[in-house]
């Protein structure tokens, strides 16, 4: 049971070796840094791979990691210098901290820190366990009406908004977004939050879509229906189920070839692709029209300055309702399985309490 | 003999079926129109698509056209309400008018206008003729120390201030350059007006590449060297042979996948990729960089508000030595011969004269 | 009975002269033009300006002229080139038409094309009439559930589309907006619409600052309060007033020098103030704290691309309920006596019908 | 004798009461600092007036305090975690640091940081001692061909780089710039750097305009010829001087009234107005105009991200000589009289040598 252990830690060795182990509890030596009890920690993508494959694309697990980067938890101890927390204060967590001396940083576009030290990306480990430590100017204090599974969800909400801000979403923008996974998903409710006032979200799973709607998108339409139709098929069926509006801004969360092709396709002459989602090294793709069109694709990576802030405040605001994401949850003692449903199934957010919840 | 013709004009009937003939000359009836006597025409490889297969990707030449659309020359009548040139006024000639009602022209991008009327894009006329007529906003006044042969060259030249102007070159930029054909040439000295310091430029013929430093580039590269190496090995080269530089801004001007590849993979964390050339519709792509770069790619579609106008003053500072270019000149009644040999060989920029300077 | 009137038409002679006459009924000549049966028409400041003094800053009526320039109405007749529009349909009426030649349309900013023909700003004749004429592209068709009543009140939204367009108000901004007359009542809801998540207006009116909280304003401040205190304590005040927020955007709906000063001395460092009141030529301004701040400090005038479409959208979208600025309706020949209690009094927003619903 | 004593440093004790005295040798504790010796430091404005007055502005000098932070010098000593320079290299100094925490710092902008630790700003010491510390990030190598009297006057051009960047100037814009002081000189050799075709210089000393010309103005105007004229007139006279070019971006290096309304009143409709220099408070300011000409009013607050490598870049590349502003040099030991020389006069740029070279 993971509540007699100092710091019950979920480590992978390697695919599908997962066991949960008791590591030292992390003391503070950085001033700056705040001891966070975790609380709730959601499985993202990447953690899948890792858990099945030892390895996310390139990045590849050689020695033990504990897993974890979605989290929130209660402020547990602060270092000497800290004055922005205290002791008891709920909190995301951002997990990834960068070099305070890299030109990214200082450039203010931090998450393209090359010295980023990034949680549950090896071979720095991530955040379920007990305790957490993070500078704490990478901790943003919940509003009290924002739950702790809510402040989970803040970590994919920041991509959202990232990627939102990077496209300068704006009020009248009308925007398509491929894929229904919970960033996917964020998107749609974010950009209705930056004032897009038609949203389209394409996927082949009509209980993703009628989610969402639920989230604030105003059109769907289920792209398995046009699989072997032409290019050109496939872009009046879409235009037609966009109700006739062409995309100025399209965000591909799929990383999947016909998805971007099809986003290219649809999207207006002058007008933006996001790339958000991940996918294969290389793809086809159909530059000619980015000239054609005089398009501009942007590729998306994390998050950066006041992402964080401004993610938690969609929370607080009411603007994007994370809880209706969470489809699956279970405690810190069950975390093995939780990885091993997410892997098998389609559950949209799986959150995993802390250790001090479980049996 | 065109000197004895009204309006002597190049038509293309068909691939590789260019005729001199006579046709009405132009009459004034817009009151905002200037005819001119076109001097000097350019021929650009769209022409040459068009002499040599009777069409240029998915424009077809259906029926007799005109070629030509990179044209300087002399104002021989203006429209009732013309003030800004006079009879006699040397000017450079924009060779696409937009529609002035559309949201693309409204917008301060009249180059995505879907009503353009371009020069020699079917069924569209050129300016290979006596005459050619637009509006005399789509006119700029040569300075008088500029001759008609670099105002002919204007043309690709504001394609290189666009490509800059949209990539945001400014001081210190260090930018690399695929292709050493007339627009990357352009470019290479365009981005060192606008402030760039390193600049590279990339190709396959050491006579363009010498070229290229005449013109402005700090740095060159043979890529032929590198055929047959992985990817990792042609960016380790370039790399070394742009002294260490990493570059923030490239542009392609080849539209070829190897030198797209190249250029994503050498291009800068957070950096700006240029997509100037034209190639294929699709290619193979390096999409997971675009995301993990967080890279900007920007389509370039010729040219539009200002950029013409500021061509002439790139020239008219002596920014941009434009006479480096011209490999070939020919008169008006060799303009077959001119699209022959510019069909076969590795001309820069060839010249055509005005009829009224025929023999 | 103006109904018994060819094109009766509200004539301003002189200050204080205004007399409704019969007029010719304009005939569409140029192709792209609209006739509009004008159907409600707002009185904006600039309208009483001129009733009051003849003159307007430095515009002065030296000949008759037709008030009125914020007008909606239903299309009466149709250019032969029109396509866009429809006899019957009805529209917002954009009341100033730039040269389609000048640099500023050309550049995407047609408000500061040297050539605009304005409606009521001498000698244009503005649209209180029976009809009106403009092209096309200056109409904007209604929803079906947007009244023409609210159509009349799009030319002030339009302003605040504009001047939330040029602060880049995004979600999250905290906007501080200074003088709750129609503009700036508009103001505080279209930046709801684009995303700022704190808005507070100051005013010296209770009932108008009442009127912004149902508009979208989180915070007002009743600034006749702190009349006499030092510019600190304003500050100390107004700050606590929006509830220690500080604002990183400032709108100034006033042109009043003690509003522009409050507004410079609250703005967050870096941030950005809009000037979109008309004031005198000169006041005192705090200069320095442009310097030692770094603001942006932007001008607004008018309106420009996209801006109209948008402002319908926002009505249509239901995000600005411009219904509420509405406190006086008069019929057209009741004009002259509408014009005298704006003159007088506290109306927010005044609406004179057309002329063919008039007794 | 200075060079006898450990860390002879010029202290200013209150108004004009400037004393050589020892100080303790600093020493590294912080594993990214650098112990600099300090070669060369210029006299800037800030100082004189705490020299004069005892205080600039708001910032008083309540302790005596190292004055100084123009300066360059040579690595005496390195952290035990810098790997960026090493012993025995040649720098320019940044002498500003901000909290590597703060909301500035990370958005990019940490010039707005409130934290801010600048040299010679109370309560902090300067640069005008033996030796000086900062972090290895906050000083640039010098390449061999910049003499370190160059590198001390990088700091002043870091202000105009700050400005260009914030004013994007670009290929082909027309500046003005009111004031031919250190700051205003540099801002038009920066302004050429980064691409402005016509550069006007305005002051009231011609020493100072032949020097403007030196270093890359294209056309001066002195403005005590207009004085008593109306400002319609000073309009009048500048434009014409300025060839009659109407600037597009005009930078006020004055903080004067008078020059900040001609700045105004000459600028294009749609323009850009940068104030750097610093002045009173509250000025008289044509307000009415930034809204009838849309214009945009920025600040100028010091520099930062970048600003600091890329004014050595220009130093380094020739594109700004910035030796052309010396024109008076003092030993460490006759810092006193460089003051008072200072103080009375009209230098351009005096420089300082560190105490190693005096006598």
């Amino acid at each position: 049971m993971s509540r007699n252990l100092a710091n019950p830690s979920c480590v992978l060795y390697a695919a599908r070796n997962l066991v949960i182990e008791d590591r030292p509890v992390p003391e503070i030596t950085d001033p700056h840094y705040v001891k966070i009890a975790v609380k709730k920690t959601g499985i993202c993508g990447s953690d899948v791979h890792y858990y099945q494959n030892g390895r996310n694309g390139l990045k590849v697990v050689k020695s033990p990691m504990v897993l974890g980067h979605e989290s929130s938890g209660v402020i547990a101890e602060i270092g000497s210098e800290v004055t922005s927390v205290k002791v008891g204060d709920r909190v995301a967590i951002e997990p990834g901290i960068p070099s305070r001396y890299s030109d990214a940083y200082k450039s203010g576009n931090y998450n393209l820190c090359p010295c980023m030290v990034f949680a549950a990306s090896p071979p720095n480990n991530g955040t379920l366990a007990r305790y957490f430590m993070v500078p704490d100017d990478f901790v943003v204090k919940l509003p009290d009406h924002v739950s702790l599974e809510e402040g989970a969800i803040v970590e994919p909400l920041s991509v959202a908004v990232h990627s939102c801000r990077l496209a300068n979403v704006t009020f009248g923008d009308r925007c398509v977004i491929y894929g229904a996974g919970p960033v996917g998903l964020l998107i749609a409710a974010t950009a209705k939050a930056y004032g897009a006032t038609e949203i389209m979200v394409v996927d082949i799973f009509d209980d993703k879509l009628e989610l969402a709607k639920q989230l604030g998108a105003t059109h769907t339409y289920n792209s398995s229906e046009d699989r072997g139709a032409s290019e050109d098929d496939n872009r009046t069926f879409q235009l037609a189920a966009f109700g006739g509006n062409v995309p100025n801004i399209v965000f591909d969360a799929t990383g999947v070839e016909a998805c971007i092709t099809a986003g290219i396709n649809l999207i207006k002459v002058g007008g933006t692709f996001m790339q958000v989602g991940v996918g294969k090294v290389k793809i086809e793709f159909p530059m000619a029209a980015v000239g054609n069109k005089e398009l501009t694709v942007k590729g998306v990576y994390r998050y950066s300055h006041d992402d964080y802030r401004l993610a938690v405040k969609l929370v607080g605001e009411g603007k994007v309702d994370v809880k209706k994401l969470v489809t699956h949850r279970f405690t810190f003692d069950h975390a093995v399985e939780a990885y091993e449903v997410v892997s098998q199934g389609r559950a949209v957010k799986c959150i995993i309490d802390g250790p001090e919840d479980a049996e």
